[in-house]
């Protein structure tokens, strides 16, 4: 980090004293990496900067640019530069590109792709969002049962350039239908020219669906040790691979998209700082909003015990407490068995194994809290006689009121991912402060029912 | 998934008809992934299941087992196929699997090794938990600068079969000083005889350092494009190399961290259902004592006001509306700003950008609340005169508490993870409910306050 901060300060410099020559010669003498989170850094620039560039690490600082310096570059640079870079960018990620920005701006962009670039674009923006096929390249290399390594070998030297990836190589039949796959590895350990394509396959490839949910391939790509995974149709014909690079991002949106449900918001779909005001509220409000009417609830129940509280007002103290520690409860519970169904440690058959653990948790958990409360509030009645002579029995609601409000957040933050996903929901929409809500109203309820039946006769 | 019910279904026939023939020959002609998600699903046969498995695939599959599942193999296996087990494992991954059994177990097993893994195995655990030392393999290829591609190329097929990856070759000098990378692609590219490892090189090498934390690498490996990346030593020495896959698992365990700090909890370091209860009540119960105690301020606030509870006893029934409202805007705020730092989408210089984004979505969201409970508590009034003859009074309370309790969640959601951050500590520590209730106790506060300053000499 210090490296990149000294790296701004040269440039700024450099850029103050136009001097060109030097500043071209020290961004490309940087890592594409630090060039690029450089240009980001000088919005301003941007354009000058990457015109700096020499046009084959234009290219490597271009794909990892952010989102809206990739749009303003497309713009702004001439339509010659534009189209070179559009044409060497990957398939998979020009694809990736071109469905985050405008539509309008793709329709230009397509138009200016060279006619076989075009299709492939096409054909892979045919695909659902969230499918393999999106994610996937069609350059690959893909070699017959009867070669000879020798053959493999120089095959790859004449085409290997345009392909994504050498580091796996797929074994096809005429009519490209998928055979297997070989490691460029096992290629390199035999001899070049005894060795047929067809004495290194095993018969036991991991393939991967074009239609399939694109959250499946990072579990593939952990359990299967590979850099690259062959992506075929319901006829195994070999239409592209993934590579695991794209894979990286794909977890990390999956985890952002959980992240932002579980703490109550809309999946923002671009960085924090670049999504307009009006998207930002937009996704916030509508949980807020349903909230909210859920809240509602708690005053229709806190109407039924408006006598109860005008009589003992020091019941409406505890209010907040108690129907707090059942919403803690309750999100710590959900926010575990959320993450837990995301890395498939557990799954609804299971349902009965994690009630039964997590009512002996809340029994605990709620023991705990009742018993620090006991312990306070009697002890506090001796500085400050606020809850008046019956402090003990005050004490006594409260305590066995959180146990109940305690045990039952749990329940709830437990079964209500598993309910959603039963339904075909995502767990994750079972947020924190949606599980929160629940345990207010019922936990209004609960320690009103305790009061009732503790302090009639008494207090009440 | 239905292929692997599918199994599931004819190894528990096999199983109970004996056939051992048919069983091995069945379970030898799966995928790795999917016997071992078999051994997994049958706990009571792991040692059974996997001694049928041919030595080979013995080795990759477990790998991949659950880890209790890897701890009850190697100690119910006989000690020469343990042994033999724990000898082929990639240094990488059995320091992992040694770092997370009992450390009485590791005792027995360290003992059995040779004495060279032995020594690799002491060497790796010395580096510290979280460090890249702990994910690296010492197992890589190099060669020299003066080499021509043709030795490489037979360097590789005798010495390759024991290195992790041969995607990327790494250069060195006489003293082991890392100097390259040079990808595997570039060498089968060129002309063997006539090229050497010299005109390969351009000397922008990315490489990652021993003691660095191991968060690091998720970031450094997206923005690079690599499949394994070098470990180098203060004085660029190389040590190992760190493989794209295990970087996977280092990216699931931050998440995975990150979510479970968001939502309230310690991170659990098991799978929910192997960790053992008592272990589940301590990872929680602590957050949840601390939230108590903050929420005991509650008490506090309230208790200030009782006078005008038991004067307007309607006022306590908008108490859990209005401090829930403030915690959940508060937990969206934090969930979004914890989530976009660890994108490295904001860090903490756009602390003034982010408050000012804050007050205005704080003001947007807080005023259609308000806008929202302003129409319904006087459309309630219409049906049910629950709020008596002050309802628009009552209603204008609400509303503008409202605002304010809104916009107060949402600045102490946003800068909270920031402080946090300044402070040096982990801001998804702020966890949704600690946002909550930091708000809770705020929130009452405004509302008293505002309740005050209009109802003051007309109900108060």
């Amino acid at each position: 980090m210090q490296e990149v901060d000294a790296h701004i300060e040269r440039v700024k410099k450099l850029i103050e004293l136009e001097a060109h020559v030097e500043l071209k010669e020290f961004i490309n003498d940087m890592n594409i990496s630090d060039v690029a989170e450089l240009i980001n850094e000088f919005v301003q620039y941007t354009l000058y900067l990457f015109q700096l560039l020499e046009s084959q690490r234009a290219l490597a600082v271009f794909r990892i640019l952010d989102l809206s310096n990739q749009e303003l570059l497309l713009k702004s640079l001439p339509p010659n530069i534009r189209l070179k870079i559009l044409n060497e960018l990957p398939p998979d990620d020009r694809t990736a590109l071109l469905s985050e920005l405008h539509s309008n701006a793709v329709k230009d962009i397509i138009k200016d792709l060279n006619p076989e670039e075009r299709k492939i674009t096409l054909s892979l923006l045919g695909y659902p969002e969230e499918s393999i096929g999106r994610l996937m390249t069609p350059d690959f290399i893909d070699v017959r049962l009867d070669w000879t390594v020798e053959q493999v070998l120089t095959y790859i030297r004449d085409y290997g350039k345009r392909s994504e990836t050498i580091d796996v190589i797929y074994v096809t039949d005429e009519n490209g239908k998928l055979i297997d796959d070989v490691r460029i590895r096992n290629i390199l350990l035999v001899d070049p020219k005894s060795t047929k394509v067809e004495d290194l396959i095993d018969g036991r490839y991991i393939s991967l669906n074009v239609n399939d949910d694109q959250k499946e391939t990072v579990n593939v790509f952990q359990m299967n040790n590979r850099v690259a995974l062959p992506v075929v149709d319901d006829t195994n014909i070999l239409l592209g691979i993934v590579t695991i690079d794209d894979v990286l991002w794909v977890a990390e949106e999956e985890y952002t998209e959980d992240i932002q449900r579980i703490g109550g918001t809309e999946a923002l779909d671009e960085p924090y700082l670049d999504i307009s005001l009006m998207e930002l509220y937009k996704k916030r409000i509508v949980w807020l909003i349903i909230l909210f009417l859920g809240e509602l609830l708690t005053i229709s129940a806190m109407s039924n015990f408006e006598s109860e509280i005008s009589k003992v007002v020091i019941l409406a103290t505890f209010i907040p407490l108690i129907i707090s520690s059942g919403g803690n409860s309750g999100s710590q519970a959900a926010t575990l068995i959320i993450q837990a169904m995301a890395l498939d440690e557990i799954s609804i058959r299971d349902w009965w194994r994690i009630m039964k653990r997590e009512i002996k948790s809340g029994l605990l958990l709620g023991g705990t809290l009742s018993i620090i409360s006991f312990t306070i509030i009697n002890i506090w009645h001796f500085f400050s006689p606020v809850f008046g002579d019956h402090h003990w029995r005050i004490a006594f609601v409260v305590g066995s009121s959180l146990i109940g409000v305690v045990l039952w957040g749990t329940l709830m933050g437990s079964m209500l991912p598993l309910l959603l996903k039963r339904l075909g929901a995502d767990p994750a929409a079972s947020s924190t402060p949606f599980v929160a809500t629940l345990c207010d109203v019922t936990g209004l309820i609960i320690y009103f029912s305790f009061a009732l039946f503790f302090l009639r006769g008494v207090l009440l």
